[in-house]
């Protein structure tokens, strides 16, 4: 499955319903093992019930595509429109957030058929459609399925973070075993000059990716992997959460505050440090790439270890000429590993999102989409900062060089690490 | 059922045996219709999932009766001493009570396996126990049976509370249809003096219920029956909620901080007020008890009425002699009624808890019991007030005229209504 | 000055002149050595600024006898009416408490300026009233100044709050040196029944000393003496503050929530306890009273020392015999002292105020005084405990066996101790 | 006075001594009228009380000059290290934000005479520092200087917003009276490129200013004027601030949580809008530039207005030709006017600061000052935003084009207003 290769005008019907039925039916598979108690679990605001997922992206589909394109559709149940509106204002108000975990109704067989309706209605109108109005039918289920996509990822560290709330340690996967030594660390060079940026062509791509244009950049050096917990251990050893000469004051305030000792979903043991995971607790290993650190972390390890982080422009440009390959969600792993040493940058895409230094902001140029839809993206271009890459919780494909995800600085929970960037000497 | 007929040193085992399945099936029977979602909800940390409460009761008994009376118990699940410990320190560490509805393990049925578990083994106990310890036993099953039975009711209250957050107004039970016109109201006099409250005797009663002890009265009148939903709104209409002069000081903040405007599950409708009831969102039935108003709004209530609540004594006094009777739980309307007159006194007992003028203090001489179970009502004697004679939600045989409920003087997610006193002129 | 020997409607006005201006000079007395910025500080919104203080009960003269009793008068300034007003919703609305100290004005000066006006005009009332309504602006006059002195005490444990903010540990007067050992411990015995209590007579009190009243009342022991800082230190070195089974269940809430480990203004340093005084900070001196210190450490203490707090009841049988004589305000200490033995109760009046086992009700037949006035006591008549005797910071001739004080059982910025009780063997 | 003409290497010592009198007179001179309780008002954590920025500034020179550089200075007060540090973490420990105003002592008097002992220190140091070191104690006077200048705006900023908290509205200084017609809106052209932006050469700049660096702009346009009051007010008609299409999530949940209705210091009267003014309350005037508004409401003005902000480089790009003139804080009026047409940009500089679109980050190889110094701006490098051009606030002299200001997006107490930006067509 590669978005990538579908051109909304020019298109294969027959091909964009088998992608639909397969993004459509990874969900269901992500929560087959899972009681209806796991799929309604909340432990913050921020995260939701994977139940509540399920509907969501199953609501986002008959507001932006059902509602507007099939005029015979009725809706399957007319209080969705509210309880599984997530954000979008322009489509109404929205059930508080907050308290996603208290819809115990519809329950989780409900939301399973409210499912199967949806899609019925999808493939039919695919199937059906004025020749006329393919391509936008088509642009819409393509970026359903990329939302849906990005709400499998929120699936994965949704309940991890919520499961970690249990003393038992239920574990969701198989244990994800040590994968053996880090590839060497090293510099890579990259000279600057005026780069281009952004995406470009009849591809998807999340609006936020666009308009391509040019940036002045620098000469700079990018890490050849990422940062590893193993080093990280080393930055906690020497005090890197005891010294605010290292932080942002913004990101020392949140220690102080917080507590923060150190990465979110480690805990020290008698054996040293032991780690949540989707599979189990286990020990720290020491060559997979640290996570479950926020921006403020990241920008505190690089200041540590005399270099910083690099901007998103810095980021794209060293990935632009490379494979999208890495440990994606297919792994059903659901934790980082540690890769071998491949003579050129590793782990660009897949395993940790990078933090980046820049701020999530617009493109020079941006247009959001019209209408409602055009609050997917552009209303949040406050306050978060650009990470790149994806995870081992992103669907393989879902990724690209110029694609850019946004989180508040002081987020965890994802899979977010960093990868060391530095001028130039 | 009513224990208020059991001797523990002088009791029939099968008896017992037949109390404690038909305790232990009521909970049961009373989550038969709900789905795992809904025994999972948790809306507020005064609040429990129902899941929790099935879990605790069972904890009660493998804690306070299998482990120091049956040497060869063995734990159902180590982690369950932890997780469903309430509030008894004695026993250990508790987890977080506001996180309750995120153990989504053990899931519901692995609940009713732990409820099995433990019936078995304590109906073995009872029916195998020397006849030395079973004078101990029987008190402590007869204790734990009560500790079920005050369960059972906040399975209706926690119940209600969380069911109210779903805008598509889930049905509990069947509608609870108005029963026509309430009693006519008046007052009933009572001579004061040197008084003797308190339970005394060998059947069960709750410690905070002793010791028995003498109290100088006065003279006093109490109304006839409690207040009604019609005369509440009177006060309402007539700016009750918008005169500070009524409240109490720290009733008047309640009001101003948290926007009280009515009764919890008022909602204003174009056809006057509706109800969130178990059975469903229905017209307000001016004939029936007010009931899920604070402390203070009673307080206000009796000040506009040019009354006063009656302290726990009075309370006490007025009811010993009256029999135990009216609408408890077993009517599973969960909704207090309006009831016919009788000529004396109605509605004492079952349909709404009555606010007291009285703290939730110690008798003079009170000693809790021995051990961890003594944290059962002794520690919780500040900052709350008495409520007196059981709701529609309180299993029939539970409570007596001696029985001290208590609540905080904000809650308002119990049955609690109230009933007029005033000095005799 | 005793207020104990006026009789508002048999009095001389030259007298009653004279004590308002003793009275009123006290208050000037008490921030001659302040500076503007002292008089400004608000610690918390518990506490008011002494500038404040010295405007509030000002306008309690203004408010309640000039206005209602002297036609030609003309308000100082028509702002104080709603900046002055502490909480009388009959008078009109208030200035947030919490922001008292953000009003720079009127200053320090233009304070003292309303204090002059405001007195010239009551003392010109007083002498030119009209023989029938003497008794009445006596009356008010008597309450106002009593009022004022319970403002004088507020003054002192405000002031010293904010000061023990200022790292430089400004002093406020000379430092209170220790003054010997204290008085022997032991038990004095009483007998219980039919007692009876509360104020009676033509001399002055509060309305919720009234009405005198009978009660049922079982033998008990009082200690002789307070509780000392040194048996304080006893429990705290036994592991007080760790140990749950000795505390409420809001008190052991309170302890986890605010990390308590020790009395307010207890610092432990190298050579043992500091204690913040009104004169320096200085080591704590085992034979003091224990104050500063809630009613939930007050209740834990007992518990420890295998004793209970007195009620209200107990207290004021066993104090309405002795003198009242302690230390008070007049002594300009402003802390609690050791004091030698009687042969009998010691410190029952001054030094420390004394918790008790009572929430503060209103006692049976209570009728709070008419008008906006009325609001002075009875609306706070809700989650408060009973505090008896006054303190070292409380004016002479104020208290009386029959005088309630009251605050949140968490408080404890006022000189709260105990003194133990325990039921006759 | 103008530091732009000032390099530290080659410097005349009497011309800098002149400079340093005049700036820190300035200070004196801006709370002659205050009374003590006016320089102590502490309204908000993120204001300070002006007797603090006296004390603040003054340990700036104490600590960073005279420490390091004047081997016999003796500090004057061994707290204020303490007491007088913002939030250098190099230096030590700092007295917490939000206490500033519970420190009575020092008082105004003893804080003057801390600013006069300092004085002289300095003014000794540069009449007789070792030729070798004169450059670097220079910078640091420099440096001293600016900071002075900065508390000097934030004491008018802050004094404003505690003085609203006084209903009686004191004046500060005369009335602003209205100046007249706005200058005529329209949109001014320039090309973009490769621009060079940030300081270089030998005069003072802040740290954040360099280095100087290419920056690949596109071509826009800027508004000719600021924002005017009327202009903002029609927004506010046409339902600005319940539409969330216009606003950022952030800044939504931001007015909803707030209740946001209008700028700060707006209140709605009979008569129209009245705002908050140093001098008074008065009339809102239509043609001032808007001001007291948050970045979120600056950015949704601009969505209205189917514009954008400008960004940060195509503000200096624009604004780096013009004279730095306009209406600073020498006016002594402390509020913006509407201003003549030109025929080409006006109120670049003065009046209102101007919100940009970028986020506050280091220019490409940003070095911070070695030391604590080095504190002053890096470390604030997140979750601000940038705000250009100065205001009526800041003092003559004090900015320049490459000058960036910087504040939360939520933050309103500064004179923060907007000018409009858009691409070119
Ligand atoms: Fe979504
Ligand atoms: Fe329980
Ligand atoms: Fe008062
Ligand atoms: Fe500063």
């Amino acid at each position: 499955l590669d978005f990538n290769t579908i051109v909304p005008d020019r298109f294969d019907p027959e091909h964009l319903v088998r992608q639909f039925c397969q993004v459509r039916q990874t969900t269901e598979r992500m929560v087959a093992g899972l009681s209806p108690e796991d799929q309604n679990l909340q432990s913050m605001p921020d995260a939701s019930p994977l139940k509540w997922h399920r509907a969501h992206t199953t609501w986002f589909f008959e507001t932006f595509l059902l509602k507007p394109h099939d005029p015979g559709y009725q809706p399957v149940n007319e209080h969705y429109a509210y309880l599984f509106n997530s954000y979008y204002n322009g489509i109404g108000q929205q059930y508080p957030r907050a308290h996603r975990s208290l819809m115990s109704r519809p329950d989780s067989d409900e939301v399973g058929s409210y499912r199967e309706q949806v899609n019925d209605a999808v493939i039919r109108l695919l199937e059906s459609a004025p020749v006329n109005k393919l391509a936008e039918i088509a642009a819409t289920v393509v970026l359903g399925l990329n939302h849906e996509q990005q709400h499998q990822e929120l699936m994965v560290t949704d309940l991890k973070h919520a499961l970690s709330f249990n003393p038992m340690a239920p574990a969701w996967t198989r244990r994800p075993d040590p994968q053996g030594p880090a590839a060497e660390q090293g510099w890579v060079d990259f000279s600057g000059g005026v780069v281009t940026v952004g995406h470009e062509g009849r591809t998807f791509a999340f609006d936020n990716e666009t308009p391509r244009h040019e940036v002045m950049l620098g000469d700079f050096q990018l890490a050849r992997r990422p940062v590893t917990c193993g080093e990280f251990a080393a930055f906690m050893d020497d005090g890197g959460y005891e010294r605010p000469d290292l932080w942002l004051a913004d990101g020392w305030a949140w220690v102080q505050n917080h507590g923060i000792e150190a990465p979110l979903y480690w805990q020290r043991s008698e054996d040293g440090w032991m780690l949540h995971t989707a599979g189990c607790w286990r020990e720290m290993d020491p060559h997979e790439p640290i996570c479950h650190i926020s921006f403020y972390e990241a920008f505190a390890y690089a200041q540590w270890a005399g270099a910083r982080l690099p901007t998103e422009v810095e980021w794209e440009i060293a990935a632009r000429g490379e494979p999208v390959e890495g440990q994606f969600a297919d792994s059903e792993r659901y934790h980082p590993a540690s890769c071998a040493d491949s003579g050129r940058l590793v782990q660009l895409f897949g395993d940790v999102w990078e933090w980046t230094a820049s701020s999530y902001a617009s493109y020079p140029g941006f247009r959001p989409a019209a209408g409602a839809v055009g609050e997917y993206n552009g209303k949040f271009m406050a306050n978060q900062m650009v990470l790149r890459g994806g995870s081992c919780a992103t669907q393989p494909g879902h990724v690209r060089a110029t694609y850019r995800n946004f989180f508040y600085p002081a987020d965890r929970w994802q899979f977010s690490g960093l990868r060391l960037a530095r001028d130039t000497a």
